[in-house]
C-alpha cells in the first residue's frame, strides 16, 4: 500500500520546505531563490524574456489519464516553449498551485518531480512560487523568465514578404494522443474491467502527455548564425499560428499541404480514427513545434538541419493566406484548418 | 438593467484584445508588451526582481463582499508588496486568471479597471498573461517584475545583533475589516432585509478590500541613503514575519507591545468584537506593511519619517524571540501572537 500523507501535516511553511528543500541553482543569473519575499535575477547585460500559462483541472488536463509526474513535466515545458518562440534561453521558472484536500503530500511531491525533470533538461531554476488550497480541482500557474541578448527576440510580427515559412518536427500527434485518451476514458467508464492497450499509440499519447520544446531548435539558430524573422510555438494549431503571424506582420501566405510534416504513427492513429491527418496539424494544436518565417538566403543553412520543414511562403497581403491541397486545389486558411466554402 | 456579454461571444483572442487594448507601456524597461509568445524586459544594468501570488476564490477572497474592481486592485497591491519588501522598484506585471461562465465581459472589465488603477498608480506595465476558463470559481495568479541597483536588494537572512527592529504604518486593521465583513455576512444570510452598517468601520474595511503597498517607505530609503539589513512584508501577521527574519538571520529580538503602531479606528473595532488589539496586530496579517531592521547608527535618519515605528531590536540568538507586554511581562512570540504558556 502507498503511504498517504495529509499536506495539513507539514502547515503551509513545511509544505514549501519539504518541496524546495532540494533546489541547487544551475545558473550564474539566479542570485536569490526561493524562500524570500521575491527572488533576484541578473542576465548580465542581456534582455529579460518573460511568459506566463496557467492550467486548470477539467479544462486543459485530466488527472484521470494525466500521471501527476507528467504534468508537472509539461507545465514547465510549455513555458520554455514560449521562451524559446521568442528565440531566447530560458533561465528560471516560478510555479503556482492551488489544489483540494484531496491530494497528499506523496501526490503533490510526484508533481514536483516532474516540474524538477523538466527544470533539471532544460537548464533553469525553480525560484519562486506559491501554494496554496482550493476550493476544487487542481491550477498551476507557471511563469518563466529568460535571457537574450539586447534586439535578438523574435516577434510575431517582423516577417517580410519572401521569406520561407517553416516548422520545426512534426504536427498533428498531441491531438491524436488526446483523442486516443479521451476515447479509452470513454470505454473505461462504460466497463472498468477493459484495460487500454496503448501499444500503438506511444508516440502520440507521449507527445500529449509529455511533451518537449524546442532547445535545440533555438540553438541552432545561434550556431548557424540564424536569425528568423518571426516565430512563435505551436499551442493552438498550425493554421491558427500562421494566421497569428500574418495578421501581426500584415502579410499573406502561401502553405503546402504536401510539406506539413506528419509523423507515420500520427498518419496511422489518424486514419484509425477516420480523421484528416493534414487537419489534425492545421487544428490539433499542443504540439510545441516552432513555426517560423526566415529570408530565403538562408535556405541553404536552414536544410542543414533534418528537424526543419520549409512548408510554404510569405506573400504581399492582398494575395490572402492559401493552402495549397496534394490535389492542386487552393483554400482560404482559417482557424479551422481551411475553409473549403470560400 | 446592466448589460451582459457572455464571454463567449469574443473569444479567447476577441477577449485577450478587449483587456488589453489601451495599455500604454509606461517603463522604458518594457520593451515588447502584450501580444506575443513572451514579453521581452532590459533593466539596463539593474537586476531583476520577481515575485508571484495566487488568490483563489473562497480561499483568499469572498465575492460576496469583495467587489471586483477593489479584487483587481488587490491582486496587483499584494505582488508590489513583495518587490518592495527587497527594496526594489517594481516594473512590470503579468497576471493570469481562470473563471467561470457565471462572470460577464462587463465583470471582468471592473476586475480588469481595478488591476489598471492599481498599475498606474504604482507606474508598473502590464505586460502579460493568460486568461482561461474554470470549472469553478475564480483563480487570479500575478507575477511582478522589479529592478534594483545590484547587490541592494534586502534579504530575510542578514539583519544583525542590535539592529532596530521596525514596522510602517499601522497594524491589525485588515484582520478586523475581514472579521467585520464575515460578521456582516453572516448576518445578511440569516436575514436578507438587513443592511450592513459600514460607516464607523471604514478605515479597517479599506485595508482588508483595498490595501496599498509601501511604495512612499522605499523612496523614503533610497532618498535618505537608508539600507534596511533585513525586509519583508507583513502577509501572515507581524509575529509570524518577525519569526521569519530571526530564523533566517539566525538571531533572538526582543519586541515591546506598547510600541506596536495601531490605528485607533483598529483599537475601536477591537473592542467592538471583543479582541485584544495587540493579538490582532500580531497575528491578523495582510497589512500589507513592510517590517524591517536597520542599524542602529541610522535611527536618527529613521525618526524622521512618521510612518515608520520602532518596535524592538535584534538580540543574540540565545536570547529568544520575546515580547515584553505593556504590564511588564515578557512572553516567547509565536506565529499565533505569543504563547503566555510556555
Amino acid at each position: 500500500m502507498s503511504e498517504r500523507t495529509e499536506i495539513s501535516t507539514l502547515g503551509e511553511f513545511g509544505l514549501i520546505d519539504h518541496l524546495t528543500k532540494n533546489i541547487e541553482l544551475q545558473n550564474v543569473s539566479s542570485i536569490v531563490g526561493v524562500g524570500d519575499d521575491a527572488a533576484v535575477i541578473d542576465h548580465f547585460g542581456k534582455q529579460t524574456v518573460v511568459t506566463t500559462d496557467m492550467l486548470v483541472e477539467g479544462v486543459h488536463f485530466d488527472l484521470m489519464y494525466t500521471p501527476l509526474r507528467h504534468l508537472g513535466y509539461k507545465s514547465i515545458v510549455v513555458n520554455l516553449s514560449d521562451i524559446y518562440a521568442m528565440n531566447a534561453t530560458p533561465t528560471q521558472v516560478t510555479i503556482s498551485i492551488a489544489l483540494s484536500n484531496k491530494f497528499s503530500v506523496e501526490a503533490l511531491d510526484e508533481f514536483y518531480e516532474g516540474v524538477y525533470a523538466a527544470c533539471a533538461k532544460y537548464g533553469v531554476d525553480l525560484i519562486g512560487g506559491d501554494t496554496t488550497s482550493s476550493q476544487k480541482g487542481f491550477v498551476i500557474s507557471v511563469t518563466a523568465l529568460g535571457e537574450i541578448s539586447p534586439g535578438k527576440y523574435v516577434k510575431r510580427s517582423t516577417a517580410q514578404q519572401g521569406d520561407l515559412l517553416c516548422v520545426s518536427g512534426d504536427l498533428g500527434a498531441a491531438f491524436l494522443g488526446l483523442t486516443f485518451l479521451e476515447r479509452e476514458k470513454k470505454i473505461f467508464l462504460e466497463n472498468p474491467q477493459v484495460q487500454p492497450d496503448l501499444e500503438g499509440e506511444k508516440y502520440v499519447i507521449g507527445r500529449i502527455l509529455k511533451p518537449e520544446a524546442r532547445k535545440d531548435i533555438v540553438e541552432f539558430f545561434e550556431k548557424s548564425a540564424l536569425q528568423p524573422t518571426a516565430m512563435m510555438d505551436v499551442s493552438d494549431g498550425l493554421s491558427s499560428e500562421i494566421l497569428h503571424i500574418c495578421k501581426q506582420s500584415n502579410l499573406g501566405c502561401v502553405l503546402y499541404e504536401d510539406k506539413i510534416p506528419i509523423h507515420e504513427d500520427t498518419k496511422n492513429a489518424a486514419f484509425k480514427f477516420q480523421l484528416d491527418p493534414t487537419a489534425c496539424a492545421l487544428s490539433g494544436g499542443e504540439d510545441y513545434e516552432l513555426v517560423f518565417t526566415i529570408a530565403q538566403a538562408d535556405y541553404e543553412k536552414l536544410v542543414l538541419n533534418e528537424q526543419i520543414s520549409v512548408i510554404g511562403y510569405m506573400t504581399e497581403p492582398e494575395k490572402g493566406k492559401k493552402i495549397i491541397t496534394k490535389g492542386g486545389n487552393t483554400f482560404d486558411i482559417t482557424a479551422q484548418g481551411w475553409n473549403a466554402f470560400s
